[in-house]
């Protein structure tokens, strides 16, 4: 049995907490030889700026770099609202996104069906919900040069941020959501903004190019950024992939997430490129939410996410899909039951904590 | 009485057709001397390229400048989406807005409760919703330079598209937010996403700054613009008066609109700086929906959001708070007395045509 190595990177908030039952399913499959993972694990986000003034130190990058998977849990929180931009707990992770190249953001937007009364829209909007936004998630905004506040003089600053897409940085993430899409229900619909932006206008180009030319016969439909948003929020059972640059995709991924209803249940892999020798792709592994300090420490955390997240890492990057399918299955099962942790909580329902959630999904397994 | 000069620019699509119902409200203004308007029309988007080859011709431009108020329909369509990017429809709206120094965009997002459930949100969610967006219009990412695509050779290219923000844009902008709040539920929240933009460290900054010198007594709070959405779309009654630049404002006006279940019904206003000698400030005037190209020139459209809209000219261009008052109430009544255009027909409801919508609301006044 081949041995995967896993960095843990549980991060701030509840990102420990919830990374525990994680650690303890890991724990599981490796007494019980159903898989082998070797485990190491560093700091990231407040936590390394508290131990070491970084958002994550050189040492737990070159353990990044060297592991087949990382899984991740949250950083940030008002307890470094007032440090330097340079080292906010935000920066770890987007360090961690863009040297390893990690391109390909797969937000599945699901809506559990023991939960589709916790959405704020109506059941029928949402029930049976099943979509995918594919995020590209190295370039545009985030990391474009210039990228800078510069003092003007008579208590004029200038802000600039640079938004850039280059053909192949397009071209490799419209593959993703094809490829993606061939699985699922084959339609692609690509969000940008070409009527105000000129990477609306590249993206759009290059998209179309991509399916002409590879992938004639997925559906692929067009939309602008906002009136997208107005759709997902109208009727988001319209969509099956979803493919945006990065900041359309952080913004519209939070935005289907929160529809579901299931925001603490939601997973999500960042993927490189396949190495075409050793034919491995770095992977990152995430929930959606992010680090609730509100709640942190408390045991109310929902450890849901972050169990699916590794899931998510058994299918893409260990080819272990049927162990992932009993997860996903522990996890419906578990739910089905009535057990609930207090963020979807609802009359006639089990109050769980955070390990006995984790413990009741482990047991089913 | 004052004489008001009005350019009336009613675009593509439905555009004409319910600018037609404006026209008609102020004929009957004028007839029963209750106002005196005196109105000019000229061309924008996809009609002025068909007749100019070009987005808005400078002729209209100039009429643009010297207008006390612009009411504006829509612009775009399928027609056009080949035209060159410098002369596509859109082109001829961001140019009005920016060379007439409209940096103030007002949304309001009201659910009228008529229409409760027309949303794709439960009831509660938004019955009696009634927030304003304050959006930044003529800054950011849609005007900043480099504005570009450059080839790259290879067959690669490069599109760049830069956020620009000055201290100035973001302090007149935070001032006509609190401004509005003082007059409502004394609450601003401030969208930007400071954990990776730098326009949105300053952004931040300077509402920061702008509301403890000015506005003490206003409660402020800041939200990342993507958790903003969530929480917009979990429970958007938390909130009074949003203020954001202009592109999260394009995206977080939009789903806010589509939330009340009420698109065709919401009005906008985008106000220039007040002159220090006239006391005037541009103004124009537009429906918060697009020209709905697959509906047009069938009788459909729906006529209130252009009404509004012109209500919204009464009231910030003229100082007529009394009579726009008098044009809500009566689209009120109307609404109630159960007339309905397609877009927000429901069982037990009279259908109207465009026409027939315009005349009940003319009616009742
Ligand atoms: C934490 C933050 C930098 C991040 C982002 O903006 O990408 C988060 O919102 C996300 O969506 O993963
Ligand atoms: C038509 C388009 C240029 C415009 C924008 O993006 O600002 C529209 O979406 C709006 O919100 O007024």
């Amino acid at each position: 049995m081949a041995t995967h190595k896993l960095l843990l990177l549980p991060g701030d908030g509840i990102g420990p907490e919830v990374m525990g039952e994680v650690k303890r399913l890991i724990d599981w499959l490796n007494s019980a030889g159903i898989a082998k993972f070797e485990t190491d694990s560093g700091l990231v986000g407040g936590s390394a700026y508290d131990a070491h003034k970084v958002s994550i130190s050189e040492g737990d990058m070159a353990k990044a770099l060297a592991a087949d998977a990382i899984i991740f849990g949250a950083v940030g929180g008002p307890k470094w609202d007032a440090v330097p931009y340079e080292v906010r707990p935000e920066a770890g992770l987007l360090r961690l996104r863009k040297d390893l190249g990690l391109f390909a953001n797969l937000r599945p937007a699901v809506c559990y069906p023991a939960l589709a009364d916790a959405s704020s829209l109506k059941r029928e909007a949402v029930e049976g919900l099943d979509i995918v936004i594919v995020r590209e998630l190295t370039g545009g905004v985030y990391f474009g040069e210039p990228k800078t506040i510069t003092d003007l003089g008579n208590g004029q600053k200038r802000a600039i941020d640079t938004q850039v897409y280059d053909t192949y940085e397009i071209e490799r993430i419209a593959r993703v959501a094809f490829d993606l899409a061939k699985k699922r229900k084959n339609k692609v619909t690509s969000m940008e903004k070409r009527n105000v932006m000129k990477s609306g206008v590249l993206w759009n180009e290059v998209v179309t190019q991509v399916h002409k030319r590879e992938y004639p016969d997925v559906t692929l439909e067009h939309q602008l950024a906002d009136s997208g948003g107005m759709m997902l929020v109208k009727w988001p059972k319209q969509f099956d992939v979803i493919v945006t640059d990065n900041l359309f995709g952080d913004m519209l991924s939070d935005i289907a997430a929160m529809l579901t209803g299931s925001l603490g249940m939601l997973p999500s892999a960042s993927l490189g490129e396949v190495d075409v020798k050793s034919k491995k792709r770095k992977a990152l592994y995430e929930p959606v939410h992010g680090s609730a300090p509100d709640i942190a420490g408390k045991g109310l955390a929902n450890p849901i996410a972050m169990i699916s997240s590794f899931g998510m890492a058994l299918r893409y990057s260990f080819d272990m899909g049927d162990l992932a399918d009993k997860v996903d299955a522990a996890i419906a099962a578990v739910l089905a039951s009535g057990l609930r942790t207090a963020d979807i909580k609802s009359e006639g329902t089990t109050a769980a904590s955070t390990t006995q959630m984790g413990e009741a999904i482990l047991k089913e397994l």
